[in-house]
C-alpha cells in the first residue's frame, strides 16, 4: 500500500485517497513521485493544514519551491495551519516582499475580511488615460496580480476613490481618463468584515471580487469569490455538522482521527444526555399513573418523537433562513404568527391520525377497552400540543441563539428533540390526567 | 405599510423585506418608486421566480427594457421559472440574438452544466497574435461578453484546443501567437455534468470559469464561479432542509405560504409517525414487564433518545462528506469500522453515567430499592447498545440511500431518529428481561 513499493504508477487520486493513513515518509515519497504539473495540482487540492505538515516534511530547498506556489493569502492560511513553533520556519522559506505581505496579513483573524484578502489588486491613479492603464496593466501583469477582472482607482494617499471593471476599462475610448470611466458606487468591506456577512455581499450582487479598506476609506486588499466559494461551503459543513448535534469538524471526516472524533461529538452528547435525565424524573413523577394504565407508556415514544420531529424541521429551516439573511432577528413574530398556526395544522392532522389508530384498532380487533374513545381522544390531542409546541420552540429557540449572540444553528435537531421530549411529558400525562381520570385513570 | 401611501422615502431594503406580502400592484408602484441604479440592484438581488413574476406585472415596454439587463443564462432561468403559458411573452421581449441564444439553453435541465452556461465566452483562433488577440477583445468588449478572464482557442470548426488566462495574455511578448502560449491541458464539463459535480470541480481548483463542451469537443459555452457560488449555497439549503426532516423549499422561508409550507412538511411527519406506530406495537409487546416494573419505562426515553442523538450526529457528518466527496461509495468498510469504534466508545462513556446516575442516586437517596445495581447495569448496557447501533445505523443509511442512487441528505435527523427509537425499545426491554428476570421482573 506504501508508493515507494507499488509497483503501478502513481495517480493523485490514489494518493489523494490513501493520504490520511500514509506516513509522513510516505507522503513526501508519494508527492515526489507525482509529475511535476500533476504534483502541482495536487497540492493545489489540499487544505492549508495538510500543505502546512507536508512543507515541513520536505526538505527546506522542496519547501521553499512549493510555498512560492501560494499567493499570498493563501500563505497566511497555511502559516496559521502549521504549528506555533514551526511558523518561523515557513515564514523563512517565503522571497522577502512575499513575506512581509504575509506577515502583514497575519494580523488579522482567518474568518474577516482582512484574513481573506490579497494585497495584490491592481490599483491606478484616477488621471491615467485607458491606453496608458492598458499598457501600465501589462507589465504589472508579468509581475503579481492576483485578479485582473477589476482595477482600482486609489489617491495619493491611497484612498479608494472608484473602480474600473476590467471589460468597462477595455471597451472605453484610449483616451478617457480613469477618472471619466469609473464607477464611485463601490461596495467595499471593513478589515473587520465577517467571512458570513462577505460571502452574502458576493451571493446577493455576483461579484468577482470586493475591496477591503481601513477606517479612513484606504484600500488594504481584495477578497475574491474564489475564497468566498470555500467560506460558503465551510460556512454550511459547520452548520449542518452542529445542526446534526456534533461540534463542527475542522478537518474531512476521514481526516479526523478516533480521538478527535469523540472530542467533537462527546460533548454535545454528554449535555443531551443531561437534559434526557430530566425525562426521568419527570416520568417518575407520572409513576402512579402508569402503573395504573400501562397503555399510556405504550404510546409516549409515538407522542414525545412527533414533537421531536416538527421541532427539528421549525429548527432546521430558521436557522438556514437566519444563516441566508432571509429572515433577521426583528421578523420573529412572523415566523412565530407562522409557526403557530403551522404547528397547529400540523398537530391537528397527525393527532387526527392517532385518533383514528385507536379507535379503529379498537373497533376492528377489540383493543384498548371500553374507553377507547377517550384514550384516542387523549392520544390526539395530546400530539395536537406536543407538535404545536415543537414547531414553535424549534422556530423561535434560533432567534433566541442568535440574539444572545450564539450560532443559531446550535439549536440541533437532538437538543430540540430532547427540549421537546421533557415538556412534551408533561403535556402527555397533565393531558390523560385531566381526560382519564375516573375511567382508566 | 404599502409603498404608494408611504410618507417617507422608499429604500430598496424596505420594498424587499415587504415583497412577499405585497400585492402585484404594490410591487410595480414600489419597483417604479425606486432610483433606476437602485433598482437595477434590487431587481438583480430578487430570484428568477420573483424576477419572472414582477417582469409579467409589468408593462411589456418596461418588461422589455428590464429583461435585457440579464445575462443569456440568467434570462433563461426567468423564462423557466415563469408560469408554461406566458413563456412566450418572456421569450418575445428579448432582442433576437439573446432570444436565440436563450431558446437553445433552454433545451437543458436548470442544473446540469448545459443549463448554467453562458453562450458569450471570448473565442479566438490559434494563429492570432497577442497584439492582434488584445486588439480584437478590445472590440468584443464593447459587444457582449460575459466574462474575459479567459480566452479559449478553438478551431473552425469550434473544437476546444487551448485556453489563455486574461492575466497570460497580458503578460505574454505581443508577437506570440495564442497556439504557442494557451494551456493544452483543460479541465472541462459535459453539457450534462451534474451542477453537484460542477461546484466540486470548482471548490477543488478554484476556477473562475470552465467551459462546457460536447461529445465531440465542441466548445458550447461557459459556466462561471459566480453562479457556482449560488449553486453551493442551494445545495447546502436543500440538504440542511432535508436533514432536518423537510422536503426542500424552493423559495426562501418566509415567501413560502402556509399551504406550501404544509405540503413541504405534512409528508414526512406523516411517514415518520406511521414509522413510530411502530414503536406503540413495540412497546405493547412489553406491557407485562411495565406493568411488572414501571420504573423501566421511566428510563425509556432517555434510552432510545440518545441513539437519536448519536445517530444524528453519525448521519449528518457522513451525508455531509458524501456531499463534499471527502468520503465516496466504495469507502463505506472504513466508515463502518470507525463508526463502530466511536459508537462503542461513545456509548460505554453515558453507559456508565447512566449507571452511576442510578447507583448514585439509590446510595443518596435510597431511590430504586434493592436491585438498584442490577437496575444501573440494565440501563447501561442499553444506553451502550442503542447509541452504537445509532452510530452504525446513522452512519450506513445514507450509504445505502446513494447507492440505490438516492439522496443521502434524506437520511434525515429525524428520519434516523425514528429508526433508532424503535430498535433501541427491542434492545432494552431484550436486555431488561436477561437482567431483571427474578429480580425486579
Amino acid at each position: 500500500m506504501t508508493p515507494t513499493t507499488a509497483p503501478s504508477p502513481l495517480t493523485d487520486e490514489d494518493l489523494a485517497d490513501a493520504w490520511p493513513v500514509l506516513s509522513s515518509e510516505d507522503r513526501v515519497a508519494g508527492f515526489r513521485m507525482l509529475p511535476p504539473d500533476v504534483a502541482e495540482e495536487f497540492f493545489d487540492s489540499l487544505d492549508a493544514a495538510e500543505q502546512a505538515t507536508l512543507l515541513l516534511d520536505l526538505s527546506p530547498a522542496e519547501a521553499r519551491l512549493w510555498i512560492r506556489v501560494l499567493e499570498p493569502d493563501d500563505a497566511v492560511d497555511v502559516v496559521q495551519a502549521a504549528p506555533e513553533e514551526r511558523r518561523a520556519d515557513l515564514l523563512a522559506s517565503l522571497d522577502e516582499s512575499t513575506r512581509k505581505e504575509v506577515s502583514a496579513l497575519l494580523a488579522y483573524a482567518e474568518d474577516v475580511a482582512g484574513g481573506l484578502m490579497s494585497p495584490r489588486y491592481a490599483r491606478l491613479r484616477p488621471d491615467m488615460r485607458v491606453d496608458e492603464a492598458i499598457r501600465y496593466l501589462r507589465m504589472q501583469a508579468l509581475e503579481r496580480l492576483e485578479t485582473i477582472y477589476y482595477v482600482y482607482v486609489v489617491s495619493a494617499d491611497q484612498r479608494l476613490l472608484g473602480v474600473v471593471s476590467f471589460r468597462d476599462l477595455f471597451a472605453a475610448p484610449a483616451d478617457k481618463t480613469m477618472r471619466e470611466i469609473m464607477s464611485t458606487a463601490v461596495v467595499t468591506a471593513r478589515e473587520d468584515t465577517d467571512q458570513e456577512e462577505l460571502s452574502r455581499m458576493f451571493a446577493e450582487q455576483g461579484y468577482l471580487a470586493v475591496p477591503v479598506v481601513d477606517g479612513e476609506g484606504r484600500m488594504k486588499g481584495i477578497v475574491t469569490v474564489d475564497d468566498i466559494l470555500d467560506v460558503v461551503t465551510e460556512e454550511a459543513t459547520e452548520d449542518i455538522q452542529k445542526i446534526g448535534g456534533t461540534a463542527a469538524l475542522e478537518a474531512p471526516y476521514l481526516h479526523v482521527g478516533v480521538l478527535g472524533m469523540l472530542r467533537k461529538r462527546a460533548g454535545w452528547l454528554v449535555v443531551l444526555f443531561f437534559g434526557q435525565m430530566i425525562t426521568a424524573t419527570a416520568m417518575a413523577g407520572f409513576e402512579d399513573e402508569i402503573a395504573t394504565a400501562v397503555i399510556l407508556a405504550v404510546f409516549l415514544p409515538l407522542i414525545i418523537s412527533s414533537g421531536g420531529n416538527s421541532g427539528s424541521q421549525a429548527s432546521t429551516l430558521v436557522i438556514r433562513a437566519l444563516a441566508l439573511d432571509e429572515v433577521r432577528l426583528r421578523d420573529w413574530g412572523r415566523v412565530f404568527r407562522r409557526e403557530v398556526l403551522i404547528g397547529f395544522l400540523l398537530g391537528a392532522m397527525l393527532g387526527v391520525l392517532g385518533l383514528l389508530r385507536i379507535v379503529g384498532a379498537s373497533a376492528l380487533f377489540g383493543g384498548y377497552g371500553e374507553h377507547a374513545l377517550l384514550l384516542g381522544l387523549t392520544i390526539g390531542a395530546s400530539i395536537l400540543g406536543v407538535v404545536l409546541w415543537g414547531a414553535t420552540a424549534g422556530a423561535m429557540l434560533p432567534f433566541v441563539l442568535r440574539r444572545l449572540d450564539l450560532d443559531p444553528a446550535s439549536a440541533s435537531a437532538p437538543f430540540i428533540a430532547t427540549l421537546v421530549d421533557v415538556t412534551g411529558i408533561m403535556i402527555y400525562f397533565s393531558i390523560a390526567k385531566m381526560v382519564l381520570t375516573g375511567t382508566i385513570l
